[in-house]
């Protein structure tokens, strides 16, 4: 097999970090696998290099900043390419450029348009480790660009591609990805394969495990990611092409982010455009509006209701105050204390009626549902947050996800 | 005029030296020239990085110890260009690779093949500041090496050469080239002019403001450098060309070394290939050998004495007590007492009597002189080292190098 393995900066973090991630690799190679390595900066490394900076200016050309960064994993893939050469295995570092990551010209936030791997395939043919810093490549005319925060993830991806992998080992502190938050639901249990939209759905969701677009990525290429603990090195969570031969739950999990704020517009004069009214300014502000529901009201009005993240709460309701009175709405409310729910899985798309017994559970529970959408493959409704751990604990338990009392 | 400017690790130590030396990059813009710039380490990283590694082995793989320090003028690069794109000077930093500089393939001590520096040409032509990592370069397939300490010397005479600059500006803590060491002769002055073949002499003696490398490469190319203060611009010391027509002291300075010790073999059976015998294991062993004596002593017997680092002084004494026995010689005698006087000067090419006279002064204050060595700019005299002050104050007072006291 030949495997591409993804460290983040905690796994480079110390020397004694270094030498079990070197482990890893080494029982990897003892298999008989061909092993590419992508890792991240040495933790703390990236943000003491963007504190230099910022001591000099609050904004420092990003041109510039992109080649300070790159720097950190240079540092991590080296330390770790010497480790593994102490114990007799042949490994080398590459940087961005010597590794062949091509990106587009966006300094701090490039996107990857290709990976030259022809290199790297002949080293790894030849049972040579390649330790390549994760997070960075070069644009068209040689300069360094770095992916943004999480990058990583995507590199390791890529190099998967590109070097034609198996499998792309993606190693961080949990050991997968759970039906639910364990720390709010003691029975959650390890999910042993998901689908890469699932996955997206999760990610999406605030289980920051995964890097979006390393899903998107993979999912394009149907590279599969091995996504697994550091510390234990059981299976962990298997995100590949959902399998159609597989019997399947009717829902996956059940993930949910307390981080949320809604705001209601009352009483906007209907005509077409009023919905980019009031979201360009807030787009133009860089806030994310998550689910937006519009109801008909009476005469001609509408009401519009969207939620945010609760750290752009107060931003968002100046900038509606303004509209408001512009527009000729009625009324702006806003709620700070709202939390979102959501059912995840494939299956839903053959199962009827996964909605209709969510808000059954949730009407059971006394837990009122303050908006509703919905995509494919999930179902997601706003609450109250101080109904979350009851309505999480819930729906995990009606939908048949609780670990059976006998094998925990 | 087009300069390249090279600055040193304390000279990028700080956020306040880097905007001091931004100062100085910038009054040469002003002044309308076009700059280059080729910075070294934030003074200390080299060594932080090197821990690091060490902290993992011994024998830290080298091709990922360049890979490692390279970093380190990464870093300084981007923050200096950082400075001086918020003073709305356009500046990029370019790394070994981006920068084009082709080295060999021996790392950790990699020699520069040559600079591809086109793309540089084009942004110096534009008026806009090319920050350089000095100390470093890729081999022809493209990985990292580093050109040892002391390197970026080098790397600013290399670039200064491919860019076709006027002059190649040395900053340093020191204001120059002096006749002799300041500490011991307060008279002292800085030498304004000094020629290439002089400059070596004085760094071949632990003059340590210009590496040797960097002087035979300027001197190769004719590349005038600059050598000069970073704390007060006024001129330093120009080392170029010798200047025909210019009318010459008899000597241009007086330089010492503290740090010798002397080694003599008595009686050494004298046949073809002795030196060989006695020197190859000294070699091999990493020891720098530097003044040789030969005497032909009584009946086909010779003495050899020489000199070595003080450092080496224990190790060469071990080698040769070994060498004794096995070549028969009669005695082994040391020394790690002794040191080194040199008095230097093109113009003793044409001025007989140098020699003479430097042994008549010695000679006049009581010093007794235990070995000669000489070259075509230089007579070199080795003495017990408690005379050295002495020596040098005497030298360089006949030689009429002290300053008038009227311009102190």
């Amino acid at each position: 097999m030949r495997i591409v393995q993804k460290f983040g900066g905690t796994s480079v973090g110390s020397l004694e970090r270094i030498r079990s991630t070197a482990d890893i690799v080494e029982a990897e190679l003892n298999r008989g696998n061909q092993v590419a390595v992508v890792v991240s900066a040495m933790s703390g490394e990236t943000n003491r290099l963007i504190g230099l900076a910022n001591e000099i200016t609050d904004a420092p050309a990003e041109r510039e900043l992109d080649a300070m960064l790159a720097t950190g994993e240079q540092v991590s893939a080296a330390l770790l390419a010497i480790e593994l050469q102490k114990r007799g295995i042949t490994a080398y570092s590459f940087n961005g450029a010597q590794a062949g990551f091509k990106t587009d010209g966006k300094y701090v936030r490039a996107r990857i348009k290709g990976v030259e791997a022809g290199h790297l395939m002949e080293r790894l043919s030849a049972n040579e480790v390649a330790v390549v810093t994760g997070f960075q490549g070069v644009d068209e005319k040689g300069n360094i660009t770095t992916l943004g925060r999480g990058g990583s993830d995507t590199s390791a991806v890529a190099l998967a591609i590109a070097v034609e992998a198996d499998v792309c080992d993606i190693y961080t502190d949990v050991d997968g990805v759970y039906t639910t938050d364990p720390r709010i639901v003691e029975k959650a249990q390890k999910i042993n394969q998901i689908s890469y939209e699932e996955m997206l759905e999760f990610a999406s969701l605030g289980a920051k495990v995964l890097q979006t677009r390393s899903v998107e990525l993979a999912m394009r290429y149907q590279m599969p990611i091995h996504l697994r603990s550091s510390f234990d090195l059981v299976a962990g969570t298997m995100v590949s092409k959902e399998d159609e031969t597989m019997e399947r739950a009717e829902i996956s999990g059940v993930a949910y982010n307390r981080d949320e704020a809604k705001i209601t517009i009352v009483g906007i004069p209907d005509h077409p455009g009023i919905a980019a009214n009031v979201f360009g300014p807030v787009a133009e502000a860089g806030i994310n509006v998550d689910v937006i529901v519009q109801n008909v009201s009476e005469e001609g009005h509408t009401d519009l209701t969207f939620t945010v993240p609760r750290s752009d709460y107060h931003k968002t309701m100046q900038i509606m105050a303004s509209l408001r009175d512009s527009m000729g709405a009625r009324d702006l409310k806003g709620d700070n204390g709202v939390a979102k729910v959501s059912v995840i899985g494939v299956g839903m798309r053959s199962h009827a009626g996964v909605a209709q017994k969510m808000f059954q559970v949730l009407a059971g529970e006394g837990v009122n549902i303050q908006m509703i959408t919905t995509s494919e493959i999930k179902v997601t409704v706003v609450v109250e947050e101080k109904y979350i751990e009851l309505a999480v604990r819930a729906l995990h338990s009606a939908f048949g996800l609780d670990l059976a009392v006998d094998s925990i």
